[in-house]
């Protein structure tokens, strides 16, 4: 196709950062900003994110070749629904959420004959930050992106969501959305709930002053992620309910083993978990 | 005192920084090295950060005025007895093991009537790597240092050791030993003991070498503590068993609240215990 006009719903760190990029490869013809909020797309216009903004999403994807639906997974559905009757024929569809299978089945719902041209997406990017003016151009260089086809998804739209990416700077790989699933609750989901319930837990003790001023550096990176947005990881939890809950068994189980252990005062069984944990954390991680 | 001579049992990380610390800020007459590899201490002496050095531990606390045992926990038991009778009368012994009260114990059993002079330490300071290749003078720069006198401990063998890290650049502060416990595995214990599991439950997944791909940067900052060092954990856990249980019952109590808000779906208790944690980590690590 000539150069698309690309339309990004949700111009926060995730959508902002892609509509930077894809001005500075040249990708697009012109890049529409949408949302709920007029302020966040004034600032996006003002930040030269976007190049015009449309308030109603059912006005802001008439014309566009490309829609990047970037919102909270909470609200994906009801996008889906309010751009459904916009659509040009052909254009193509796809989202930044963390969760697959949840975004398949809203989009499903909601996007009719145009579910076909839906290629579900989540870039494996991101800072504990959000917003517009976290946005910057090189979020995706060198970060994965992964996407979910169904067997219904049209093969040339998922090229075009991938030369997209490629030009935003990530690497593009296909999986199912289950498997995807699996994974991010695995690497992503588990711990920021491990994180968040960590700093609640330290919170919840009588001694809490002191137990976060004798915090050395470990403990703040360890956190960092319990930094992150509230709303948006109860929605990711919520979306991604099943893989989450069953990594979270998985991980009781692990805990329990370490605490059997030591409650024994088995000192070889924790050397050999703890052994294991930094040999595999050392390969995989450098 | 005039300048004292000090001598440092272990010269690993902890114990080598300090030894570059002192150095630096000209507070030691002379420093000794002692521990039981030959290698380490010819390694440390070559560094520059120990002056001479002694494999026998009570030939090498003869004529120091202060001793730092800076060894596993697993170990301050065989050194307490091993110096004990090379110790000149008056001679200060410290040590920077991460519990508190299994150290005293170890040293009430082993030091006799020089357990007055004996001043439990930890500077909470330390990098996932280990071994003197590793350690540097600036480590302990307004960084802490937990004292936890007993009763029995003499004030002017505090007031000395006070001055040893605050020449090192440190700030001192006393508390309990099982106050200090109980801080400690909150804040240190405890998040070593989730990081070693995470990545050992993740490692155990079939899936294991696609989980750790599509690890984001979050991911990496969560688990760096996994790669510290297993023996010297192993050894914490065991030596401060009872606190660390109880946080991790704690722990336990608290994921089994967030499972259970996630198996009801009930978003608004997930997002307030994610609101209440991001701000508590907001508010104390900036």
């Amino acid at each position: 196709m000539t150069k698309p006009v690309v339309c990004i719903i949700g111009t926060g760190l995730i959508g902002g950062s892609l509509a930077l990029a894809l001005k500075q490869a040249n990708f697009s013809a012109e890049i529409v900003g949408a949302g709920r909020s007029k302020s966040t797309l004034q600032k996006a216009l003002e930040l030269g994110v976007i190049d015009r903004y449309q308030l109603s999403l059912e006005k802001a994807v008439q014309g566009a070749d490309i829609i990047v639906v970037a919102v909270p997974l909470g609200a994906m559905h009801a996008v889906f629904k309010d751009i459904a009757a916009g659509l040009a024929p052909g254009a193509i569809v796809t989202d930044a959420g963390s969760a697959k299978q949840s975004v398949i089945m809203d989009a499903a719902k909601s996007l009719g004959g145009h579910f076909t041209h839906f290629v579900p997406g989540h870039p494996i990017a991101g800072t504990e930050r959000s917003g517009v003016a976290a946005a910057f151009a090189e979020l995706y260089q060198q970060r994965r992106v992964i996407l979910t086809p169904t067997d219904k998804t049209s093969l040339s739209a998922v090229e075009t969501v991938t030369a997209m990416w490629r030009a935003a700077g990530a690497e593009v790989e296909c999986m199912s959305a289950e498997h995807h699933d699996l994974v991010l609750a695995g690497t992503s989901h588990l711990p920021h709930l491990l994180a968040f319930g960590l700093v609640d837990c330290l919170n919840n003790l009588e001694e809490v002053d002191e137990v976060f001023r004798f915090a050395a550096g470990g403990f703040r990176d360890f956190t960092r992620i319990a930094s992150s947005d509230p709303v948006m990881w109860r929605d990711i939890c919520l979306n991604n309910k099943e893989a989450v809950m069953d990594m979270m068994r998985r991980y009781r189980d692990e805990m329990e083993n370490i605490y059997q252990s030591l409650e024994a005062g088995d000192g070889e069984a924790l050397k050999a978990i703890f052994e294991r944990a930094k040999k595999a954390r050392d390969d995989f991680c450098g």
